[in-house]
């Protein structure tokens, strides 16, 4: 009886519905940790010197098919040289 | 001639490239502009005593169909209950 | 009498509380209309024979000081030649 | 001296720049899995009859202090009177 009120409160599978809720939190905690393990790289990086800005356009570059880039690198030169910029 | 040349550096028709990028700087120039504008009105809400936090959620509330917030909301309560919070 | 009920519900200045909400909603349309023209003009872009991604970055570029784009493209080629990419 | 010519490429310490690189990229990995966990969790919240945006405001509400959320509601509700809505 106990057992069924705890499970249900309002037609709510309760026990249910708070598993799901505290495993999006664990999870959301674990993603947070990991944003917080990414700058500390980058804090890293900045204290030996790197350029933080230039390491985040790398790792931009990097997840792009390299001929895409050279493709998108050459017309955007070739916009720059159309608009004397 | 010069003209022709203005015209197409690089086969790029480089006016025609220069006024799609002057008409967007424009335009994001008025878009940063009301920005501005909505902020000053939230300034002046403050000034009056009103709660920003409260009437961006008013504003969100407005946004929606009322039926739907209705229920939303007591789904929301349903699992408040549920939960004990 | 009537006013002053109109404009105090619950010790809210009710007249002032709706002016407010309606000012930010009539610049928030102004501001989605602006969205709206912004992405107009890269549909004319595109239709043009524009690529939108290499407008997007020239655009970009042009937010930014010239010195400071090309010490950034700098230190990207050399950490790129670095890192054989 | 091959290892020093691979640790140093233009005077960038080029295994350093790699190491960094490849820290963050699998710790973006990690963080991307975990994003991925999330949405299976909110899926069978879904399957089990689960409302996910009110899941949602949940977590939200659990992240505050009850009795922020207390105030910010009572706020809201006297703002919706005064606006009739």
């Amino acid at each position: 009886m106990t057992n069924k009120t705890a499970n249900n409160v309002g037609g709510i599978a309760a026990d249910r519905l708070r598993s799901i809720v505290e495993r999006v939190e664990r999870l959301e905690d674990e993603r947070k940790a990991l944003g917080s393990d990414i700058r500390d790289v980058f804090t890293e990086a900045k204290s030996a010197g790197f350029d933080v800005k230039a390491i985040k356009q790398i790792l931009k570059l990097r997840k792009q098919n390299p001929a895409d880039v050279d493709e998108q690198e050459m017309l955007v030169d070739t916009y720059r040289r159309a608009l004397g910029i």
